[in-house]
């Protein structure tokens, strides 16, 4: 889930839900020893993602699907201290809230997840405020567009099965932030509609949106994507072209740098 | 606490007191099996901030306010290795420590910390020695200005209720940095009172102060503040103004840079 | 093993072993207590090379020989979450598999690490996708030279018993990625007789092989030589060259950056 | 202990004393249940300098004094899979070995840490291959200086007690380096008569070795001169001299960069 700073909870979506749940009916929800059931999942990878510095000072979170309720974490919680108890669960068809946690809100940017379900069929979303994604959404202007490195391969093609290859060329959309993050739902439907095939979507000045068809499919999607907005910062820095092609009559590079 | 390598001790706050208490009495003070006691608190964040070079080779520190109890580090102690029993317990309106580690002294930055709860009211304050808060007082003359990044938004407006919005400047005063650290009392008294809103001090060549209601806030608070110093220094790499509005036309960045 | 992102499998190498053999039987080939058996090591490194983000995203692998066996890891792997019971095992002389694990295909580069054992003999191989490897190979042409850094004194001589002495130039060749990793055959055997004495292989925009008489030997020889590749492009951001010599007159640097 | 991928033993310390002790007897120097015992604490700092880069590679190493007997790590091993079993034992005065671990051999900087024991009087030596003082090394002609950085007060000033003030200069020698490590041992002790205060000696293109009181001291003074040796090579980076004093007419800057 994404709480992303944003105060203002995503009422619009489930307002007479917003009502706590009994905690005994709906503990059972985010209650498992099992490591792999979705609260749990969840927590081990918010925590996991704060030491990567995506998520720190709340920013950014991850939501999962499972069947037909949707795992969101609450708005402002810290993501590396957060307990399964935080955790909201939605139902995707009602669009009602089958649990509340005690003292926190609903995140602004849930109606941001609810597209990657809507328009995707995705089975879990991941936010982050990775540092590469705002610098890339500050050197490029409305998409980025990386070829030839290996890690695109891990990037499925979206209009066909399969993933990428090493001479294509990922291009992910980047659209500009908004002063209320669910004011970025209508932008963002808008963009995914307009790039049928991307997994991701980077939001200027804030951060980005990877989704995938499980939780497993959207983390190495994200770690590759996150990989390669990091290697496309350090190669501009040294004004090498991320999309320039193989060839050296193709790059952009100072030759007293590439002096070998 | 902050213990910041400087070997004067903070005497003047309450010399009579520095007579240690017995250790019967006063240990109870910093005794709990608690995670949550301010004690254990302290030695958790701190060993959590060391692994963020923001408080090695002794630097920085946190405090905690509990009531009336004020929760502070020795000096020149390493962060990752405080124990509880490390710690000094100060009466907020007294000024009289209740409590003395065995063999350490006060931290000179103790007035500094004084400073937020005596001004601001508040439950608890973070110094480090971040980089990035040494580099953008390198790069920033009297204050680091930063508007348009979605972590803004996790920063107080400070002279009303909520939160900065994406479009608001984030506005940090940087302080010159003196010989003795208690010097630095009033300047950072002065520059708090000429800037009621922040929840933050830099102090050039030296580090960052920052305070929050209560110890969390003043974490997310410090995570936010270095995430934003640490793309500042970034985008200051790059040539872009970090202040310098949405449009292309108000960027300051080499055109050969911003290639798409 | 390698996984690299590649979805296609190493079919040519075994095709009619694919066939899972029964799980009672080849269990026993991964399953130890013994911290340092082969499966538990590659396990251990795997987790401990993600950290580096070295095998993020799927990306990279590792490969252990112990006798005729060669332990390898399955494509597409979370490296971090890899499992001893996520592994084949092949028999080098028949080239058949004596294991193979119930969910997972072979991975695309089992021929590039077969590579390291039949022309160098090696006991274990690493491939990482380290972004340090991808920018030197996007900031030197055919060969990343560096000399005179202590820590090319890990690397041997490979010619003669032995390592590279401080004055010594560490030479290793680049070649070029191609489109499906196990294309990459022949081009490495041709690399590797061209370069009788390396121990690695850096592939243009994908990342480096490196092999070693045992896997503690590799990951010596890895780490030793990341730190390396890291180091250059640092260098080379500077302007300086890093098979410039010693002497000032030979340095590349900017006087005003070189002024003390 | 420093191993420095050199291989070549320190044998003219005590040639008649690298016959193995029986086990039996020996082992008892470096068996402790306590923490603190300097066994366990070089072991468990290795590891912790593992994580920063610093010992990565076989590179670098820690010493440890503990009233007449000197404690050093072998020749090559992994600092992070070290174990107190793989440490030598020294007799100071007779420089005799009370133990050799059975399958290592000497570091070549014993002979350099020697200098340490010798010379100041120290009671722990700390040897990195940190990247930072590598560059460091490439970027500053004989001595690496740099003032007005409050971490400096976390060094002592050398010639009287006490430590040094904002305002001063922490200045360490840079010798350069040579193709035997052993050889050093006389450059290293001249450079230490020379500058008769400092606590650290920057060798070129190699790393740095700090010593200190006790392993504490040399522990944080070490982690205290990295932060100053990456922050200068930042400083660097953005064209600002690292000891240019406070005022801006002082500063090397470009003034597009600074901006505010």
């Amino acid at each position: 889930m994404c709480s992303c700073q944003c105060t203002h909870s995503a009422d619009k979506i489930t307002p007479k839900a917003i009502e706590p749940v009994t905690a005994d009916s709906s503990d059972a929800l985010i209650t498992s020893t099992d490591a792999l059931h979705p609260a749990n999942v969840i927590v081990e990878l918010c925590s996991l993602f704060y030491t990567n510095n995506w998520v720190t000072g709340t920013g950014g979170g991850i939501s999962i699907k499972d069947g037909n309720k949707i795992y969101l974490a609450p708005s402002g919680v810290q993501k590396e201290r957060m307990k399964p108890e935080d955790l909201f669960v939605l139902d995707h068809q009602t669009r009602e809230y089958l649990r509340v946690p005690k003292v926190f809100k609903p995140s602004a940017c849930t109606p941001l997840f609810m597209n990657c379900y809507d328009l995707r069929n995705a089975g879990a979303c991941i936010h982050t405020h990775s540092q590469a994604a705002v610098m890339v959404s500050l050197l490029y202007e409305n998409e980025f567009r990386i070829s030839n490195i290996e890690q695109i391969k891990a990037i499925p093609k979206g209009f066909e099965p399969g993933y990428l290859s090493f001479f294509d060329t990922l291009t992910i959309p980047i659209i500009d932030n908004v002063a209320h993050e669910q004011d970025l739902e209508i932008p963002m439907q808008e963009i995914m509609k307009k790039y049928p095939h991307t997994v991701a979507v980077i939001v200027r000045r804030h951060g980005i949106f990877i989704w995938g068809e499980n939780i497993w499919k959207a983390k190495i999607y994200n770690e590759a994507i996150d990989y390669l907005l990091e290697l496309a910062v350090k190669m501009k820095g040294f004004g090498i072209r991320t999309d320039g092609g193989l060839g050296s009559e193709k790059r952009d590079v100072d030759p007293k740098i590439y002096d070998h």
